[in-house]
């Protein structure tokens, strides 16, 4: 057990959208809320996975969305807490901590800002290990934990509580309200009890995105490469190193969705995307896939370069980082592998 | 208080099919699910408006969609108890009566169904006088009784409960919904106490549409005309008598949307639908518009034509209706006259 203070948020915040893999939001955003809701209620208090009672209740809380619309369409606040409490209603449970559902730019910090807001710890750890764009794109999917029930606020005051036949159809309908409301909405779902928390979360996330966003930050300040210092903490791969020459980008479905073309001395990366980045084609041949992370950097800062905040000119270091081997199991694959998304590629381990 | 017996839902059927204006979907299917509930579990207690005691907790129960698909996609038989359920779940109250949301077609027979099903009494009356496309369209509306909280089922198994920011919003959002799991989903809303009733319906429907069903019926058996014995009963004023020479329909947006035109002897007459007819027009004027009933029968029968059943070479008799007149004051016309559905045109009250 440890306390997330004011001052750790800036390194959290990096180091989620470095693993975020291009999605989960937009960081700043969530850093804002975060900074806001400590500032006001004061610290967090973080437990590490095995320190959850088995009885426990942790709820995941996150947005959904196109982070393109949510970085304009700001949050009214109240939306959070609203899901959290229509889940806890519809439950007849209530909430002992709450975790991210993945690790990822703003889906990692609005957790953190509930959890200053109502009290309740944070679970050091999230569903993903990345962020990936689909409700169902969850381990506990893998688990056999349902996404449902699910609760989805918005900004208006629309409140629902959802019992779906799968969680794929959790993701159709949620999806389907999201793009009714704005397309951005905030969603309680995939409960879990503190037993379940092994094999429905990747452990000790948070705490490994503020050692990166520290890494980055202290890298920077000694004139050291970032991308270098992130790589070496997590087994990462470079893919490229060059100027942003064309992004393709359009909100559809919910998503955004596109590709981004990087030139380097002597080769191009062709990274393609919905919401996350999901596959990197070098000079044609496929060189990285999800579930594996794909992530951009500035080259110069380090800082995480989103689908939504890529735009020509960045000067990127893209990184491939292996994904929690969960999600390279056959069942994993067909939750989230290349193909799902509609690439026609297999999935390609990372090559150093 | 009354019983509505196997032999009463033919007349019914064919009442209510009149009465939707075009609209509250196919009225075959709805009469075979009320006489597959009636032959199982027996007879519907039937109870007028002033016999339901002020503290009676009475919900409508519907269906959502595109009447287009829903004479394709059959209901699965469970999605009217679900919704009803989770309605009664999230709210803690135990329905004591079920009401038709609409008079028209399946929209009448579901809730007759599920009163067979569930042994509760039906109040004889609706909450429109007729049939209109959109959720918050109803009398409730006006008398400031919420939509929300709704439930929502469909025939995967998916439920859900909203509540709304406002009956609109129920509406955009009930119908995301409804296009993302089929364009054909079970709804209760709109619940009402007792003492709510006189504000939320239109007394009597149910029993109108069995008259106006017999009529049609005994009409036809004596060799009469059957649009005159339903004009006769209810004000009708002849708008048309001819042949569908044209019909473009599209299911765009949750909505059967389009045109038909009837050509007469000496005109030819244009009726324009979301659901339901709309707006007439003679020769290029407007002879009778929404919030008045346009109803299409069969020249030779009275069955009714419903907006996705009418096609090319139909012989048809059209009639306009008097809507409720609290549907002709300016808050009404507000919420489902011409205009809102992007006619260019007022109300026009319905000329002898």
């Amino acid at each position: 057990m440890r306390e997330i203070v004011l001052d750790d948020i800036d390194d959290i915040a990096r180091g989620a959208g470095i693993l975020g893999s291009g999605g989960g939001g937009d960081p700043y955003l969530g850093k804002l809320l975060a900074e806001v809701a400590i500032t006001r209620h004061g610290p967090i208090t973080v437990v590490a996975v095995d320190e959850v009672p088995p009885d426990a209740v942790v709820v995941p809380v996150a947005t959904l969305g196109a982070p393109t619309v949510s970085q304009e369409k700001l949050p009214n606040g109240t939306e959070a807490l609203a899901a959290l409490r229509a889940l806890e209603h519809e439950t007849g449970l209530t909430a002992t901590h709450l975790v991210p559902i993945e690790i990822g730019g703003m889906n990692s910090l609005i957790p953190l800002a509930l959890a200053a807001e109502t009290g309740l710890p944070i679970v050091d750890g999230d569903a993903m290990g990345r962020a990936f764009p689909e409700a169902q794109m969850v381990l506990p999917t893998l688990a056999g934990i349902p996404t449902s029930p699910m609760a989805i606020a918005d900004d208006k005051g629309n409140t629902l509580v959802l019992h779906a036949a799968s969680s794929l159809w959790a993701e159709r309908i949620a999806r389907a309200v999201c793009v009714a409301t704005g397309c951005s909405v905030f969603t309680a779902d995939t409960l879990m009890t503190g037993a379940q928390l092994s094999d429905g979360l990747v452990a000790d996330t948070i705490t490994l995105a503020q050692r990166l966003g520290a890494a980055v930050r202290t890298a920077r300040a000694e004139h050291r490469d970032p991308a270098a210092a992130v790589a070496d903490m997590v087994d990462g791969v470079r893919l490229a190193t060059g100027k942003v020459v064309d992004v393709q980008r359009a909100t559809t479905g919910g998503f955004a969705r596109g590709t981004a073309t990087i030139t380097g001395t002597d080769s191009e990366l062709r990274l393609s995307f919905q919401n996350e980045y999901l596959l990197a084609e070098r000079d044609g041949e496929v060189v990285a896939t999800t579930p594996d992370l794909i992530c951009a950097l500035e080259t110069d800062t380090g800082e995480p370069v989103t689908t939504e905040s890529m735009r020509y000119g960045n000067r990127v270091t893209v990184l491939g980082i292996p994904g929690d081997p969960r999600w390279t199991t056959p069942a994993g694959l067909e939750l989230v592998g290349p193909r799902y998304f509609g690439y026609d590629s297999d999935y390609r381990p990372l090559a150093p």
